[in-house]
């Protein structure tokens, strides 16, 4: 079978589309089969393609000189969807000339666009961006929503729930991953009604490809034990950047700790080899790979700051999921599971006090 | 003027006693002036005494042998009261015998206690629960609400402000604290309705005493640039939860990456100065003292593994609290402020999907 190409929002300086095309051709490595459509300014990414030469027998370059700005608005970056790198990109999927479109540029521009033109798969109400973090453990956990939709209900939960843990099957290689409720505690009585709604209709529903294990607090999110990790788009927003703000600041305070004396000084220079290896363990481009659940089409985030070696992970992770084809796992998953129950409940969006 | 007393919960075994009667000791030598009721075992309260005579001298013992266990459920333990040295303490404040309550045991119960007992002072819809936390600078950050209140309204988040900013110029000794609503970005557009309309009342109310300067996304808590941070009990506890769950992961990672080699080892054994600043950075015992702010009375929570400077910091605070009159502060700035405009706006929770 003849897999789908990959396209690549090559945007941004030099440096940017070179990053852009290394990246995809160190996936490319890994994954020998798949083609390329790199959209950008032509003449750069030709240039970055002389360094890669497999590479550019598998790619074909759509020119384009325009770039969504990183503080773009999403209502303006929407309507400039045909004439910039991202938005092409998109259409490109769109269009079934592709089956995925990576790129590295604004989140909330590439959110807005990816719905817009892809829409929502069948049986899903709303899309969701999961993300990969880093765990105690060998893998890593999944968590969504991190802020495409700021507020949820049960069904919507749900929804995430059934799409977060076909990525974890795919991308964890999870035969039957664990999945959580993020919550303020274990309880059954805890939280929201729709957080409530949820936990029940999950520890109900039979026929699900997932262990669905109850609720996680946010101090266990990276423990080792929970694979899925759903809530809605502002829990998870906060979540996702407390996560990554603490452990910025703990990183800092020990850089300051290091820098306190010599003999501290002495010490680091010793124990570099430790302190590299929680570096990488926290490096973002080892866990790059923000993925739009939900539409028609896999559009994968990469983080703004990644190297080559975090946008490889980010085209891997297209790779895989256009592999394994993550839409029609999601839609057999969904089949499986009557969520019609649902319908009138978790429409209410509206919530009592608790 | 006589200062009034400070009930302190002098509950589990004997190594619970100790600590919490050294901790109050160690307070006292800050705040001479102190006297304490000591709810809790009398026989080992007394020989606790013995090794602080002079806290022996200021304190009055009440005799109670039932304890509100850790996992207790808040229903059950309100049940109890009139027999448990919580709920002992908590009448204390209530029957006016002292101003404040010091506990270490379960907060749930702690908060559903107090809040029957003391009821919400007036002007005040519901407490809060607030933390101080550590930042990259001296100063420590104030985080509100971490639990009272699963959802909350624009009016409450306003009144959070209020309590918050009294509770950091007190604590932290900030005339006008930088107070900001957490959030999922800064723009005027992010975030639920209820965010909006409580940003919106607090740019344009004169007379604050604090400088509101908008959102705060969960990143940027602990960098040092806000001095209170408001939010609803859900995401409060989310983001708390997240930051402790977080710098626990790194430093267990920094532990293991340490122990990974012999010269990695070294290295740490030489850099221990290091280290160790960072572990008292971090140290829970450093920024102890979780207030319920918004009852009549001043109820304080010192972490449930404190360690004796840990409870003294808890005890400092409610002496603190006392000694400038938080209740009346909070009062006085609540009459300051007209919140009437957001009753009607305030009270509705339902929510249009963003």
């Amino acid at each position: 079978m003849s897999l789908p190409r990959i396209a690549i929002d090559a945007m941004g300086g030099d440096e940017g589309v070179r990053v852009m095309v290394s990246g995809a051709a160190l996936a490319r490595r890994r994954h020998e089969q798949f083609k390329f459509l790199l959209v950008g300014d032509e003449a750069r990414i030709s240039k970055a393609l002389e360094a890669h030469p497999n590479m550019r027998e598998a790619s074909e370059i759509l020119h384009c000189e325009d770039v969504v700005a990183g503080d773009e608005k999403p209502s303006r970056a929407l309507r400039r969807a045909k004439t910039t790198s991202m938005g092409l990109a998109i259409q490109a999927v769109k269009d079934g000339k592709c089956g995925a479109a990576v790129s590295g540029g604004n989140t909330g521009a590439l959110m807005a666009m990816s719905k817009l033109a892809l829409r929502t798969m069948p049986g899903i109400d709303r899309p969701a961006l999961a993300a990969l973090m880093p765990t105690l453990e060998e893998h890593d956990v999944i968590m969504l929503d991190l802020g495409a939709n700021t507020e949820c209900d049960a069904r919507n939960l749900v929804q995430f729930a059934v799409m977060g843990a076909a990525y974890s099957r795919i991308v964890c290689a999870n035969d039957a991953p664990r999945v959580r409720l993020l919550n303020i505690g274990t309880e059954d009585t805890k939280g929201t009604e729709k957080l409530q709604d949820a936990s029940h209709f999950l520890r109900e529903a039979t026929g699900l490809a997932m262990r669905f294990e109850g609720y996680v607090e946010a101090d266990k999110i990276n423990r080792g034990d929970v694979d899925v990790v759903v809530t809605d788009g502002f829990s998870g927003n906060i979540a996702l950047k407390a996560i990554e703000g603490s452990a910025r600041f703990v990183t800092d305070l020990l850089k300051t700790a290091f820098r306190s004396s010599i003999r501290s000084k002495i010490g680091f220079l010793i124990s570099r080899p430790a302190t590299e290896l929680l570096r990488h363990h926290l490096d973002p481009n080892n866990h790059n790979g923000g993925v739009f659940l939900g539409l028609n089409g896999v559009i994968v985030k990469s983080h703004g700051s990644a190297n080559a070696q975090g946008v490889a992970n980010a085209v891997a992770v297209a790779a895989r999921l256009l592999e394994d084809d993550l839409t029609t796992r999601i839609a057999a998953d969904l089949a499986a599971l009557d969520d019609g129950a649902l319908k009138a409940n978790g429409t209410t969006t509206a919530q009592g006090q608790q």
